[in-house]
């Protein structure tokens, strides 16, 4: 009998990853939970890496900070053990990508703490339910990224360029689409430009930086909100001597509900 | 001629401040734009606090964080000095209050962080332009304020329990009071309860721990806010070396207006 990833509860999929079962992406399990990226530093980065967050809601809003050497997450995820209830996690060093794990407890310092930035997995399920239709889900590839030339605020060591996804959208659909995603601050928001994708500093539309290319049909516009890859960018840039994030793709599963990311 | 504080532009208000020149309590001045609280303290506190109101943006709704030592706000009030642009300081010291000043430049350290904070000046002048009464404003009280029993989420030395302020409504006022705040996070947000006071630790409504009583009239509901004096409150229980705020109601004067505290 297959396992029924779609309808399993957070707490019960997290189970599997932690013993290994469960490796792959998470996208489209546990439905109608919110995921979450995760960003490790050492405590030396965190307070410039928080008010990096407060200054730049949009790209980098925050679910949880964990406390100093805890990997234990008390509000989005009772019960989790953050280094190892995701199913694939990468770890740099100064900058550079030094290894893919299935399980960074052996890796774990007392001086980590560990960011949740909500995801936009969450407002697409949210767009779906309303009718909007979500491109790169039809077409199952990765969303499209593009690094723009929009300024984050900087905050201490930590500054660099807002990336954002795209979504293509027909001209009755974007209304809708901003009002939705208005409604989900905690998971990026309404979208930070709409059309013309060299306002933004984006020169070819049909060459993200990264992600997949999207079909955009005529008469469809680039609505464009801002991503969760912005905070890795952003840290990665800065070289910090160790770094812990999820994989692509592969997400912390959280006990929140997404119709509950509104309030 | 008498001047005209309610229609003057943030600006010029905060040079009046800081050449002495205005030293009253500032509700009611530059109409439609936002006021903020202050709390100011040496850097060794600073990522504790910042956590704090991560964890509580209800009661801690953070506007503005300033960088290590600079006196200057970048987002909302370019321009204005910290220290010298609010009509009165108080500083305290091991938590106890030390003075009021006019002005507190001779005091500042190059490890001060500057906290400003939402204030629910924003959110009664939505009110009001809801036609939702304000009942100490219509009496010409300051707002009572409550100590409740709802623990704040602690964060590194951090912790208290959340202060509310409260004003009473019609049933028919209800829904639109909540409606109009909900949509304003950033100063306080939705209601944190609405009815018995007994439910969140208030013992006697007619008695508030801070500011006045008002008048609740017969079948009329006490409707209860997450309230800025928390963030003080909380500061004040770990007894900083040193801390530095504004007077209870004399307040920053940014250059954002409330109506765009919605976004």
């Amino acid at each position: 009998m297959s396992v029924d990833y779609v309808n399993m509860l957070p707490r019960e999929a997290r189970a599997l990853i932690r013993e290994g079962k469960f490796t792959k992406q998470t996208s489209g399990i546990c439905a109608g939970y919110a995921q979450a990226n995760l960003a490790v530093l050492p405590a030396e980065y965190a307070y410039d890496f928080l008010l990096f967050t407060q200054r730049n809601p949009k790209s980098c809003p925050v679910l949880e900070v964990s406390d100093k050497g805890s990997r234990e997450l008390k509000f989005i995820a009772p019960g989790a053990d953050i280094a190892r209830d995701i199913p694939r996690y990468r770890i740099y060093k100064n900058g550079v990508l030094d290894g893919e794990y299935t399980d960074t407890a052996s890796f774990w310092r007392d001086d980590f703490v560990s960011f949740l930035i909500g995801c936009s997995f969450s407002f697409e399920s949210e767009l779906l339910a309303s009718d909007v239709p979500v491109r790169h889900i039809e077409e199952d590839r990765n969303v499209p990224m593009y690094i723009t030339s929009i300024d984050c605020v900087p905050a201490g060591i930590f500054h660099g360029k807002m990336v954002v996804s795209m979504r293509p959208l027909a001209h009755d659909q974007i209304v809708r689409a901003v009002n939705v995603t208005a409604s989900m601050p905690r998971v990026h928001g309404a979208p930070v430009h709409i059309g013309d994708p060299a306002v933004i500093g984006i020169r070819d539309i049909n060459k993200p930086d990264f992600g997949d290319s999207v079909t955009i049909n005529p008469g469809e516009v680039p609505v464009f909100w801002a991503c969760g890859v912005t905070p890795q960018s952003v840290i990665m840039s800065v070289k910090p001597s160790i770094a812990i994030t999820h994989a692509p793709g592969h997400m912390l599963v959280t006990d929140v509900k997404n119709s509950l990311l509104k309030f």
